[in-house]
C-alpha cells in the first residue's frame, strides 16, 4: 500500500479479542508504528505493560494516538519517561469537546521532539487555538465531569444493548461498537437514520455485522435505545 | 533547484525596475507561476494590465500572492472573472492585523476552487480563526483606517529617508526598501539593533545594500528616523 511520501504502509492485523500482536510488529521491521490507544472503532484498549513490552523490543519509533484515553481508565504517557521510541499524540476535539478547534499535541523525550520541530512547518497553531486549548486543559474539573458522563453513560448503554441482544465489545472511548442481532448492521444503521438517529456504519470485513453509537447526551442515548427497541420490535412483529 | 514534493523550482529574474518579465516568464513553460504582487521584499507592484497580459500569453497556472495587496492602490481580484488560470491568495496576518491567525484564502473561478478542493485537507480552518476572520473583514471601516495610516506613515518615512540621502524604491506594501547611504546595510541594521530598532537585512546578492523597514506606529516611525539621524550624524562625526 502507498501512503503519503509514497511511504510504504503495512496493517498488522489485532491478534484475538485485539490483543496487541508483538511479534507480528517487531517482525514487520517498519521504521515506525502508529497505533491508536484506546482503538477505534473498536474502543479497545491495550495495557501500558504491553505496549512496555513492544516498546522494549521494537527499536524504532511507536506513535501512540491517545484520542480517546480521557475517556478510559489508563494511558501511557508514563511511558514517555522510560521509552524514547514512544511518542504519544493527543487531540482537543474529543475529551474536551473542541473538535472545530483542531488542536492537538504530542508528549515524547526532548530529543524525540527536537527532530520533530526541525520538520514541522515554521509557523505555529494559531494564538486564539492555544488560548482556547490551554484553558481548556487547565478546567480539569469540567473536563473530568463529562468524562465521568460518558463512562456512566457508556455502561448503562452498553448493558442496555446486551440485554436487546447486541453483542458489545468493552469500550474505553466515547463511543461502543456493537453487533447487531440480525447481523446487518446496514439495514440497523439505515432504519436509525429514518427516524433521525445517526451511528456509523462502516462497509468493510469484519465491520458489516456492526454499528459504531456515540456516547451522547442522557436523552440522546435515550432515543437511540427507544429508536433500537422500535427496531426490534417491528421485527418481531413483521 | 528542488523544491517541495520535487517539484522543479525556476526563478526568473525581474525585468529593470521590477517589471514583469511576460516574455521569459511564457519561455520557461512551468506549470504554474508564483507572483508576490506587491512583491516582498521590494514593495514593488506590478499592474493589473500587465498580469492581464501575462495571463492571456501564458498557458497555465498563475498564482497571485496579494498578501500585501490592501496597503497599495489596485489589485487583481477583478481579473478572475476573465482569466481562469488566475488564483488570488490573501492573508489576514497583514493588513488585517492578524499574524496571530494564521488566516488565509484564495480566489479564482469555481472549477479551479473545485480542483484546489480536491487535494485539501479533509478538516477546514478551526472555527474560531473562520469566526474571528470573517469578523475582521466585516469590519473594513477599521481596518482601512489602518490602511490610510500606513499609507501615510509610508510617505512620510519615504521622504524622510531620501532626505537623509537613501534610495527608496515606490512601495505600495506596509514596508519601505531602502539603499543605506554608505551601501552597508548589515552596518545599518546591526547599528540599529543596538539602539532596540529591528529593521530587516538580506544576506542576499542585490540586497546588501539595503535595508527593508517595516511602517509602524508614528511613535515607532519616529524613534526609526530619529535613530537612522544618529547614525548618520555619527558617521558624519568620525
Amino acid at each position: 500500500m502507498k501512503g503519503t511520501l509514497d511511504a510504504k504502509t503495512v496493517a498488522v492485523p489485532w491478534e484475538k479479542n485485539y490483543s496487541l500482536p508483538i511479534d507480528a510488529l517487531v517482525a514487520s521491521g517498519a521504521d515506525a508504528i502508529y497505533l491508536a490507544n484506546p482503538n477505534a472503532p473498536t474502543g479497545t484498549f491495550v495495557s501500558p505493560a504491553k505496549i512496555a513490552e513492544l516498546a522494549a523490543t521494537f527499536p524504532n519509533l511507536i506513535l501512540i494516538d491517545e484520542a480517546y484515553a480521557d475517556f478510559g481508565n489508563d494511558n501511557c504517557v508514563a511511558l514517555v519517561k522510560d521509552h524514547s521510541n514512544i511518542v504519544i499524540s493527543r487531540t482537543l476535539s474529543k475529551a474536551y469537546s473542541l473538535a472545530g478547534l483542531r488542536f492537538g499535541y504530542a508528549i515524547a523525550q526532548p530529543q524525540v521532539i527536537s527532530e520533530m520541530v526541525k520538520v514541522k512547518d515554521s509557523y505555529n497553531c494559531d494564538a486564539i487555538s492555544i488560548a482556547a486549548a490551554t484553558a481548556a486543559m487547565e478546567d480539569q474539573e469540567y473536563a473530568r465531569r463529562n468524562w465521568e458522563h460518558i463512562r456512566a453513560e457508556r455502561t448503562r448503554v452498553s448493558a442496555e444493548l446486551k440485554s436487546m441482544g447486541f453483542e458489545v465489545l468493552p469500550s474505553h472511548a466515547n463511543f461502543v461498537l456493537a453487533t447487531v442481532p440480525g447481523g446487518n448492521g446496514k439495514q440497523t444503521y439505515t432504519k436509525l437514520k429514518q427516524q433521525g438517529i445517526l451511528v456509523r456504519f462502516f462497509d468493510k470485513p469484519g465491520l458489516q455485522d456492526k454499528i459504531r453509537i456515540t456516547i451522547g447526551t442522557s436523552q440522546e442515548n435515550n432515543a437511540l435505545l427507544a429508536g433500537l427497541k422500535e427496531l426490534t420490535g417491528a421485527e418481531k412483529a413483521a
